[in-house]
């Protein structure tokens, strides 16, 4: 609640049992929190369940927080009743944008006006689902990725009529939660990972209509190439690395011209003296200054752990 | 050589000093094959050997084939003598068309007709390289990812004069040399690796062009969001998994709309009925027909190791 530290939340309420509502309710179970999960049918709990099943056998690999037990999960398809004591509401009901105004249409109505209401969409504005809302102020986007109780991210935004202490208070909670927030300036469509990951697909899209690469070379590249990285640092920081001692600035100065080649279909930027100096500042910020020889050393770690990983899963 | 077992190569010449060549040069040696450098000045040993003792402190920590040593490394600024007693050669210098057409003149006529050239270049075609060789048809792109001693890819293509037995012989060099050699069917600019990459790098560049994101939330979306699938399985498996039971084929009939939508700046390809076969059958073929309770298994195993040795680093 609002008027709550967002570090003392113990009941959440997850509106959705798909696998996005069910993998963010085991997840909040093995925070130790109490979860009540709202149903759209009853029916749906035999499949809830074998989903949060498969999702505990991780969270407890990956290790449980003090408290933490499914016997704190409770399950209604009462959309009032799954409120009345909700600190915190997750929503996660499929992505049709009039399903999702009707609800919170009627959650604006139900629901404590000081909770927060935050809604799973992978790409929808918050503008448009709170339009129907009587109390939107209290509404934001908190998107994860898939799974939720594996990835850490949750890409958070208001909409136009949403608070901004809304947003904030709820950054605090997914701290809090062990979570890693990450606030956008806009809403952009698809907001930053999925973005980054639609143009990465279209781009493999394209090429599988073209007889240029089969499926499977697609994920043998992707997998063999530059997915290990990905899994340790983002494109900026690897090409801050890959530009060796002389960083970004060399990176960009040197390749810079290979953003006009066909190497993609998607064309690039003008590489502007503003924006070459944003690319360089943003990464020896990100970096805080470490050196080439320290952050290669990072990197290469984590590949050498990610290598004797695969080996250890293939033997 | 290429009337040699291509699992019975000893000795091979890096040509080239960069992160590339020196990064080449110890990955052989960690293979136990015997190692001569080639470089364009004499005065870049120091930096090479930097180079590769850093290489070598991760190979170190993979394991290296028995045999292995440093000890079986020498160097020389003569390039005829570099090439002398070569079975096999791994060019990597600086991404200069001219250049890499002089020294393949050169090569052409000084190196053993019947051992072949294997390129790194990221992207240009070996129909380009090889036009003033007077040996081409032994002579073949072989392209790795940085760092070429810890990521297994090996992106490979002949030119017009190449011989198809050049390509599959340096095939089977790599995985006997244990890599994970990737034989395109066209000259793609770009390859197929350097391609998605470049989709994600472009949108990158035009978020912070536009103020949609800085550098830091690009990588942190990437690193705690999408990227750590991608060192496990590749965009197409992750999707065939996304889709639950029904796989590639549910998740295209359910999410192929948005493909429509403004989700990155790059246009996506029309999804065609051959189009969408392709991709399903792609997806089934590449994880024999496994279903999706093995397949996710297999993934969340993955990123609860990824997420364990996070942790490890971070404490």
């Amino acid at each position: 609640m609002l008027d709550q530290d967002p570090a003392k939340v113990r009941r959440v309420t997850c509106i959705g049992a798909g696998p996005i509502g069910g993998g963010w309710a085991a997840y909040y179970l093995s925070r130790g929190y109490h979860v009540t999960s709202y149903l759209h049918q009853a029916s749906e709990i035999d499949a809830l369940k074998r989903l949060m099943d498969t999702a505990w056998t991780s969270l407890e690999e990956i290790g449980l927080e003090p408290g933490a037990s499914m016997d704190n999960f409770t399950w209604t398809a009462d959309l009032e009743k799954s409120v009345e004591q909700a600190e915190f509401i997750q929503e996660s009901i499929p992505e049709v944008l009039e399903l999702k105004q009707n609800l919170y249409a009627m959650l604006g109505d139900i629901a404590d006006p000081r909770v927060v209401i935050a809604s799973s969409t992978s790409g929808m504005s918050m503008t448009d689902i709170q339009a129907k809302c009587a109390t939107p102020e209290r509404t934001v986007v908190a998107h994860p990725f898939n799974p939720p109780y594996l990835l850490p991210l949750v890409e958070m935004i208001g909409g136009n009529k949403t608070e901004p202490e809304t947003v904030d208070w709820a950054r605090r909670f997914y701290l809090a939660a062990g979570k890693a927030p990450l606030v956008m300036q806009k809403e952009v469509p698809g907001f930053i990972a999925t973005r980054l990951q639609e143009a990465i697909w279209r781009e493999a899209l394209h090429m599988v209509a073209n007889g240029e690469a089969t499926v499977e070379q697609i994920d043998q590249a992707v997998v063999n190439g530059p997915g290990p990285r990905w899994a340790l640092m983002g494109p900026c920081e690897i090409f801050h690395i890959g530009g060796g001692e002389g960083g970004m600035a060399y990176c960009l100065d040197q390749f810079g011209p290979a953003l006009k080649l066909p190497w993609t279909r998607l064309v690039a930027p003008e590489l502007t003296q503003d924006l070459r100096n944003k690319m360089v500042d943003g990464c020896i910020a990100m970096t805080d200054g470490q050196d080439f020889a320290t952050l290669s050393k990072k990197m290469n770690h984590g590949l050498v752990e990610i290598a004797k990983m695969k080996r250890r899963q293939s033997s």
